[in-house]
């Protein structure tokens, strides 16, 4: 088949022929039919974050359709569209057994190897392995996935939206209903409307929020935010957020990072009023550190770190589908462009430019 | 009447014949029978936190006898016991008609020019103004307060360690009940055992948390921590508590950090396992930041603020004053000397020095 191999931090791209084993115990063979281009991928090509070792196949938010199941799979079969996700989980881990399976330490340990649960790649090119990204690598025509990182859809659903339910719809609207738990009549700020800091944005429109504060220094992001359901918007490059934050409103109840950057948390955490939270949702490069105004904490504000929305896949992915089918859920508008394999190269380059919302590799 | 007036900012105390109008309307005159010696009252005479204008009487953590009440108070009569509080509440700003009367912005004016309510002083020496600290002033024979800063208690109540309950206990317990919401089996690290600290080990016990890590410098306060509910103790000065609690327990659901130090904040975070919260409890300097260390937020940990234990006086009082008398709160052990106003300064070079869990001024 073909894949779309990166042999290192900073290479590019590069469009090959690869061999994928068939499924072992518990995995699925699956089609895919679409793969968005998340600040995930784009941290690993540049090495921001390691999260993969090379050479790999990257892509992580996707959807597609099962063309075979391997041993030990039950509750999927052949011909099921699927989401896959990043957290695939073993259910007999400490963290599975205590009710963490986002946590769960034999996916991150298959990850850490580039591998599936058993610690072994079912990817090579010309008997040379090529590592698996977060047990999905969906920049290639198949994957081979652990069944536990996939939940079975509709066949309503269109899979180009699909895939972007699977990894910033979960992560956004997560960490909006899940982390945040925001309430009805609530105050909220964004930083960074990307792909994910968007879903945020309808994340609080969805949650009740009344009054919706986007930030970003990219007029179309706002434009988009104000689309999904943002009452305000701020351009970051000509104004101060945290003044014209505290101008609309004194303070908001909830801020979201979507960024990972330590300038944004600093304002977004300037931002915050009496008892509000701060969520990050953007990770941060390995090894950094934030420097933060201590004073906000008198007046018990508080920071709650996110990873992935603190989302439950079977509960959350049937509910966001059903969502976007009832006309709720906003995700046409979050396709900035539809690309091929051969196109990765420079979507990525928009993307590290900050251009557009969400670019998604779709074949046909 | 005698009080300890403290002329300014590294002055000492000076014990003084002054003034003290009647009560005016919702206010009360109470005789101090015990007020403690707190980090905040270090703080206002070391200039750590700006806390009032000077001069002053200094001292918040009180309790004693009604000797009369002002106008337009109900629900209090001459000869009740009473405790004295830094959150009273004028029930009708922004703040407190939003249920979080412990920001009541009424309340905060007050303190900020030494007043009481109307923002005018009691207090007076040869016709010149003395400010109110934080609308008790205790370092005194008699106050007036607003009565919403008063709870009336039980007499079979000993009023010493009445004035504990006032601030020490309410913080630490109330950083663990209101604020953390700590669940039976929880593991628990505490950094810091001075009167707060010891009050959050034992609002630890009393919630149930099954292991409880007192760390300390002092050995003698490590031993008290024992007493009143530690499981394990850790000398800072001479192990190291990250270390430790890891061997210990993997890392704690709940760590509290008592002493407002960005190094022993740095340590707490360190300790704290997947989805777990660090609890700022002690309050740093004016202007201080926090550098920490992101890479804990990537799985989901939080950091929350706290103030003045998230409590509710008219439910919190009574409720520690029936675990008092029924022996599941220790406050005998917490006293760790009765001194007179004569005593203020050496006991405040002692608490500025790390001795002795609490102080109590002690009048007779």
């Amino acid at each position: 088949m073909k894949a779309a191999v990166l042999d290192g931090i900073g290479s590019k791209f590069e469009v090959r022929e690869v061999e994928l084993d068939k499924p072992k115990s518990g995995e699925l063979l699956v089609k895919v039919a679409a793969s968005g281009l998340c600040a995930s991928d784009l941290n690993a090509v540049d090495g921001k974050r390691k999260l993969v070792p090379f050479p790999a196949v990257i892509g992580h938010e996707a959807a597609g359709v099962v063309v075979e199941v391997g041993p030990d799979v039950t509750g999927v079969v052949a011909g099921d569209h699927v989401i896959m996700s990043i957290v695939p989980s073993c259910g007999t881990c400490e963290y599975c057994k205590s009710g963490r399976p986002n946590y769960c330490s034999t996916a991150g340990n298959a990850m850490s190897v580039g591998g599936l649960f058993d610690g072994t790649s079912r990817l090579s090119q010309n008997g040379e392995k090529l590592n698996h990204f977060l047990t999905v690598a969906s920049f290639a025509e198949y994957v081979v996935v652990p069944v536990s990182g996939a939940v079975v859809i509709p066949k309503e659903m269109p899979l180009d939206r699909a895939a972007l339910i699977s990894c910033a719809v979960l992560t956004g609207y997560g960490a909006v209903i899940n982390t945040a738990k925001v309430k009805p009549g609530s105050t909220v700020a964004i930083f960074g409307c990307g792909g994910v800091g968007l879903n945020i944005v309808q994340g609080a429109r969805m949650a009740g929020a009344t009054t919706i504060i986007a930030v970003d220094v990219t007029q179309e992001k706002l434009d988009l935010a104000k689309k999904v359901g943002a009452t305000h918007v701020i351009n970051g490059a000509t104004s101060d957020p945290v003044a014209m934050v505290k101008e609309i409103c004194g303070g908001v109840d909830y801020a979201f990072e979507a960024l990972g950057r330590e300038s944004t948390i600093q304002q977004a955490w300037g931002t915050v009023g009496v008892d509000g939270t701060l969520i990050l949702v953007g990770l941060m490069k390995n090894g950094a550190t934030i420097t933060l105004d201590a004073g906000p904490f008198v007046n018990e504000q508080s920071i709650k770190g996110c990873y992935f929305g603190s989302a439950n896949l079977r509960k959350d992915v049937p509910a966001l589908v059903k969502s976007y089918l009832n006309g709720e859920l906003f995700l046409d508008e979050l396709i900035s462009e539809r690309i091929g394999l051969e196109g990765l190269n420079s979507a990525f380059d928009r993307l590290r430019a900050g251009e557009g919302a969400r670019n998604v590799l779709v074949f046909d």
